[in-house]
C-alpha cells in the first residue's frame, strides 16, 4: 500500500495561474473567442496539468495492459481465452488496430502482461504479472486485496517509467477476453445503476448470452458484496488485473502531472476505480470516444468527462484513445502556434454588436 | 454552364465490387467484426470512391475559399469586413487555426480568392475572383446566375488542379465575414425549416443582432423568391461566392472519384448546393464535425452524413475538416495495415455463442 498511498498523496490540484494565462492567450488568437471549443478547453486543461502557460505534447505513449478473467468459464465472451496471448503477440508484431492507429498519430505502444492466464514469453512485452488471470468471481473474489493493490502498483510503475523516459501524454488500452464483464460489474457497484444500462454485448455475444452475462454479474455482486465506498475492494472482488493496472497508470500519470487519455469501456472502468481511490485524479483525465458499449456514457457522466469522438467503436486496446491523443496534441499546438490579432494585424470584434450578448 | 454540366455528368456511382472486397477484408482483420465502427465504414466508402479494394490517402489538401458579402451592411456579423483579407493574409503566413491544424495532420492548405471585396494581392493566394463581394441580398440577388455558375466553375477548376497534382483527399474550408447569413438562407430555402433552427450567432453576435439577422434572411428570401428546386438559383439569389466555390470543389472531387471532407456550417451549405445540382455527389462527401451553429445538424441530416467529431467548434476555415481528414487517412490504414486472423494466428469467434445473435 505504501507506493499506492504515496502516489495518491502526490496528486495535486491543477495550476490555476497557468490555466488563466492559457485562457487569456486563447482569447488573443486570430479566431472568434471560444470558436475552437474543446480544443481551447483542452489547451487550458493541459496548461493546468503541466503548470505551463504554453503546454506541449511531444511524446505520446499508449499503455496496453493485458489480463485474463476466470469468469470466462461462465460463457460471457464471444471469443476463447487463448485470444488474449495471441493478441499480445499481434501487438508486438505491429498488426493490431492499436498499432496501426498509434503509428498513424505518432504514438508509441507499450504492452504489459499484468495478468494473462498463459505464460507470455514474447520479446517486447513488459512483465508485470500479478497472477495468471483472475479467479471466477461468481464463486468468490476475482483476486485478493493484496493482488488488487499489486496491479495498481504495476500500473503506477509503468507510468513512472514512461514519464521518466520522456512521455508527456499517456493513453490507456486494454486486452483481455471477457473484460467487459468485470467492467460492467465495477460500473454497477460504483453507480448502483441497473444491469440493463451497465451490461452490453462486448465483442459481440447474442441475446441469450447477454442475459447470461447479466446473471453472472448479479451473482458475482451478491456473492462478494463489494464495498462501493472502497475502490480497491471493488477492484479485488469483481474487477480485473488489467483494469487495476490501468487505474494505476492513471494515478501514476496524475501524480506526475501528465495528462492521460482514457480509451473506452474497460479503460473507463479503470478510471472509475482511480477516481474512487483519488477523486482529484479526474482533473488529469481526458475522454476520447463514446463506445458502442451502452454503459460507457454513464461512466463518462460519472467522471464528468466529455468525449470528442463519436465513431461507434468498441475494440478497446486504446484505439479510441490513440485517435484522441492526436486531438490533444493539436490543442497544444493551437495555443502555441496560432498568431494573435496583434501579431497578424487582424481587426477584432465590433464591440457594439457583441456587448448586448445575453 | 458547359464545364459545370460536364462535371455533373461525370459523377458516377461508387464501385460496389471494391466496396464488397473492402468489407470482406475488414471482416478478416484481427478485431471483432464491426468493432472499429465508422473507421470500417469510411474504409469501405473510400474503396467505393477510389475503385480500389485497398484505398489510400496520401496527399490531403484543404481548400479555403474566401469571399465577401454585401449583406454585412445590415449588421449581421460581429466582425468588420476588413477581416476577410486580413485573415487571407494570415492563412498565407501560417498563423491561422487552419494552418496549425493542417500542419498537425500533414495536410496542405490552398487559399483561393473567389470573391473578396478588397483587392487581394498576396503571394500564395490563388486568384479566381468572380466579383468583389456579393450584392446585399435584402435588395436583390446576391449575384447573377452567370456569376453563380462562375463560382462553381472556379471551385471545379481548383479541385481538378489539386487532384492533377496528386491530391487524393480534399477538404473544404471557408473565410468570409458574414457568411453564416447566406448559409442560413440557403438552408432555409432548401429545407423549408424555420429560422429559429437555421439561424445562429455565427462568430458571436448578441441576442438583438440575432433577431436582426433572422429578419434580414426573411427579407432576402421574400425579395428574391429563390427556387428551392434549382440550387444554382438559390446560390445566386441568397448565396455567396465562396459557398459556390466550395460547392464546385465538392463536384470536382466527386467527378474525379476523390473523397471530400465537409467542414462545418458554411461548407455544409455548399454541400447542400452541390447535392441539389448533383444528388450523386453525396456519395463522395465525408462529414467531419458538428458545429455549434444550430442549423448544422439539420444540414448533416439532409445530406445523410454522420459527423465524427463533437468538439463545439465554430471557426470554419476547414478546421473541423482538417482534423477529420486524419481520421479518414486512419481508416484507409486500418484496412491495409492490420493483420488478418490467419496472418497473426489469432483464433476467431466461438460460433455457438454468436449464432444466436438477434
Amino acid at each position: 500500500m505504501e507506493k499506492l498511498n504515496q502516489t495518491i498523496a502526490s496528486v495535486g490540484p491543477l495550476d490555476a495561474e497557468a490555466m488563466q494565462a492559457a485562457r487569456e492567450r486563447q482569447d488573443q488568437l486570430t479566431k472568434p473567442q471560444g470558436s475552437l471549443g474543446v480544443l481551447e478547453d483542452l489547451s487550458v486543461q493541459l496548461a493546468g496539468i503541466q503548470g505551463k502557460a504554453q503546454p506541449q505534447v511531444d511524446k505520446k505513449v499508449i499503455i496496453v495492459m493485458a489480463g485474463d478473467h476466470g469468469v470466462v468459464a461462465e460463457g460471457v465472451s464471444a471469443f476463447p481465452q487463448e485470444v488474449t496471448p495471441q493478441m499480445v503477440a499481434n501487438f508486438t508484431h505491429g498488426g493490431a488496430g492499436i498499432n496501426v492507429l498509434s503509428r498513424h498519430v505518432g504514438a508509441e505502444v507499450r504492452v504489459v502482461d499484468v495478468g494473462v492466464a498463459a505464460k507470455v514469453d514474447i520479446p517486447g512485452v513488459l512483465q508485470k504479472k500479478v497472477r495468471p488471470g483472475t479467479a471466477n468471481m461468481v464463486s468468490g473474489p476475482a483476486m485478493s486485496r493484496e493482488e488488487a493493490v499489486a496491479s495498481l502498483d504495476a500500473g503506477i510503475e509503468v507510468a513512472e517509467a514512461e514519464i521518466a523516459a520522456g512521455a508527456d501524454l499517456l493513453g490507456t488500452g486494454d486486452m483481455g477476453i471477457g473484460n467487459t464483464t468485470p467492467s460492467s460489474a465495477i460500473l454497477t457497484v460504483l453507480t448502483g445503476a441497473d444491469l440493463s444500462i451497465t451490461v452490453g454485448r462486448g465483442t459481440g455475444i447474442g441475446a441469450p448470452a447477454l442475459e447470461q452475462k447479466k446473471e453472472v454479474i448479479r451473482r458475482a455482486i451478491t456473492v462478494n458484496e463489494p464495498d462501493a465506498a472502497d475502490g480497491i475492494d471493488v477492484l479485488a472482488k469483481v474487477g480485473g488485473l488489467e483494469i487495476g493496472g490501468l487505474a494505476g497508470v492513471i494515478l501514476g500519470a496524475a501524480a506526475n502531472r501528465v495528462p492521460v487519455v482514457i480509451d473506452g469501456f474497460i479503460s473507463g472502468a479503470a478510471a472509475l476505480i482511480a477516481a474512487s481511490v483519488c477523486p482529484q485524479s479526474k482533473n488529469y483525465m481526458i475522454a476520447s470516444h463514446v463506445s458502442v458499449e451502452p454503459g460507457h456514457k454513464l461512466i463518462l457522466e460519472e467522471l464528468g468527462l466529455k468525449p470528442m469522438l463519436f465513431m461507434d467503436m468498441r475494440l478497446g486496446e486504446g484505439t479510441g484513445g490513440a485517435l484522441a491523443s492526436s486531438l490533444v496534441e493539436a490543442a497544444a499546438k493551437v495555443l502555441s502556434e496560432m498568431a494573435t490579432f496583434a501579431d497578424a494585424g487582424v481587426a477584432e470584434k465590433n464591440e457594439k454588436k457583441t456587448q448586448q450578448s445575453n
